[in-house]
């Protein structure tokens, strides 16, 4: 069987496909860090609304999740249709369906699409054998994502020394990326590869990402981590806890500027006062060549009661408090001393640096 | 009859003195903002826990608490003693049991030990005059703190022009310091004399102050307030939205270091980073002597389960995940621009400007 185990410590695997192929096996991460349940999806609606309700989430962990359940749900065809081209005739409704799950989730269309496309590169071929082809191709997708979270893990724990305290904000491990990650990858890989790291974990507010999800995976891996509020990074800094800090990130433009969970702005500008090196990790694939700055991001604003109500017993604003609930924000590439990707370490000026990436 | 309601637009009298002068009237801050409800005590047993308890807090709210609730229990006793030495002496065992519900409040001693000494001035005195004496002695505590908080807000808002944004942190308003408040007194007072504000709140984890409190009071009063996360701070400002940074304090130091509220250092850093001035504001009560810098300030360490669990529905992080939850954090003198107090605006070098307050 091909390999697409876990990384090393982590030991989550938070996508699988079942050993017979007829289902996708997702940890339902709305339940962390209370309950680890694992549920299968066999039917399209089940796996729309394990997409849209965030029972599996991060970029990369959506997109290997759409390829096992392209491959599934298509194996419902194969014994209607005869060749690659009426298979995925057959196929494109699910597909649209799924992919209108999450329509910003770059990463879901991107998965579909291939899929689709390796079995139209079919079209004359068998059914049966366009399937195996499928089952391939989504093995692929599910391993080249743990081979960039592998690299990105190697080189960004390159930057740790034994016994240095990092600290992180949001979640980027392995729940969102499959394997090691990319933002806290360095954690797991440094722990997995003989050096000790202290972590500080952000709880990341509104939704407490760091608090369920970040905390969660380092601690079931036996590495030393620390859960504060977001606004206890400054004190936790100024203590002398802190040698790095490394993020994760969802849009980087050309000139290093970067997109990245609400509040990894506020951290840089107070690990660039403290003099600590702040560092950004992520794929190729998030580096936005039409990009040229941060300017050019928008800034997704989401319901303001997921700060006046959700997680809460009880409402803990008034109703009628306005509350400004921007998602990301950018933080300025002045502020980033490296940006850290499956194809290398980049560093300043960022213009040159990232090109050379495509070049 | 006295005047002692509050300020202007604040509109709220979280402590006061029952017309009979049979119970102290507190809003029970525990129940805000979902519900605004006033309590009476009137037995040693619903004082100390309506302390204890946090149903009245705030330094100054709580001294004036302390001041009542000595004169309403020593009416008690006034029918059985006859002179203020014994009225002193009967009250002692109540006075001491009052003070033990909140040991590290200062103004809760301050305000107790001022009201026997003034009992025990008056030692030969017969008690029904010495309890007038009493009742005056606690209005008096509670009229200084409206013309401290009313000093202070002035002051400050003379530093915010019309239309100005500003961001604070926690609560340092009507229901903790009484009249306009400290930190967030500038603001009530300038919307009084005519200028627009707007305000940007952050919710202040883990207790929420801000989002409870504080967004809970600025609305009330008609105010233009818009509730962030903590961390979007950062966003908040490199928006363009914030002029000034205004926040309370609990402590500062001769050099002008200040300790207040978790966050505050964050908030300064941001501040400077994005060049907006920042100023503290407090009663010169706060400035100790006796400590030369923020390093001579002990950090008070909370409950974990203030990070882990409470206000949730649902725990947030495993309960093996370890939490550091400092209560507060120094910010440096060199982050400050200027702390106001009701004896005036000190500018930088603070090691002069406040030690000119005392001379």
């Amino acid at each position: 069987m091909e390999d697409t185990k876990s990384a090393g410590v982590t030991n989550i695997d938070a996508v699988e496909l079942a050993p017979e192929g007829d289902a996708v096996i997702i940890i339902d991460q709305t339940l962390l860090p209370n309950e680890v349940k694992h549920i299968e999806l066999r039917e399209r609606q089940q796996m729309f609304d394990a997409i849209k309700l965030l029972k599996v989430r991060g970029a990369p962990a959506i997109g290997v999740c759409a390829g096992y359940c392209y491959y599934v749900l298509a194996r419902g065809y194969a014994g209607k249709v005869s060749n690659g081209a009426e298979l995925a005739g057959a196929m494109h409704e699910d597909k649209e369906f799924l992919n209108s799950s999450r329509p910003t989730a770059v990463n879901l269309s991107w998965a579909l699409n291939r899929m689709e496309e390796a079995a139209k590169a079919r079209a004359d071929e068998p059914a049966s054998d366009v399937l195996a082809a499928l089952r391939d191709e989504a093995v692929a997708i599910h391993q080249e994502d743990l081979k960039m979270s592998e690299e990105i893990s190697r080189l960004g724990a390159s930057l740790i020394k034994d016994g240095d305290g990092v600290l992180t904000h949001c979640n980027a491990g392995p729940l969102a990326c499959l394997g090691y990650g990319t933002g806290q990858g360095p954690l797991f890989y440094a722990h997995d590869h003989g050096k000790e790291v202290h972590v500080f974990a952000d709880e990341t507010r509104p939704l407490l990402q760091g608090a369920r999800l970040t905390s969660y995976e380092l601690s079931r891996a036996g590495i030393d981590v620390t859960l504060i509020c977001d606004n206890m990074a400054s004190i936790v800094m100024k203590n002398g806890w802190v040698q790095a800090c490394m993020v994760g990130c969802d849009r980087v433009a050309m000139n290093g500027d970067a997109a990245n969970k609400i509040g990894t702005s506020g951290v840089a500008i107070l690990a660039k006062h403290y003099g600590i090196p702040f560092y950004v990790l992520g794929p190729t694939s998030t580096i936005d060549r039409n990009c040229p700055t941060g300017d050019d991001i928008t800034i997704e604003l989401r319901d303001p009661d997921e700060i006046r109500t959700m997680w809460y017993a009880k409402p803990m604003a008034l109703p009628e408090v306005k509350c400004y609930n921007p998602s990301f924000d950018v933080t300025d590439h002045t502020l980033i001393s490296a940006i850290v990707t499956e194809k290398g370490i980049c560093y300043p000026p960022f213009e040159q640096s990232l090109a050379a990436l495509f070049e």
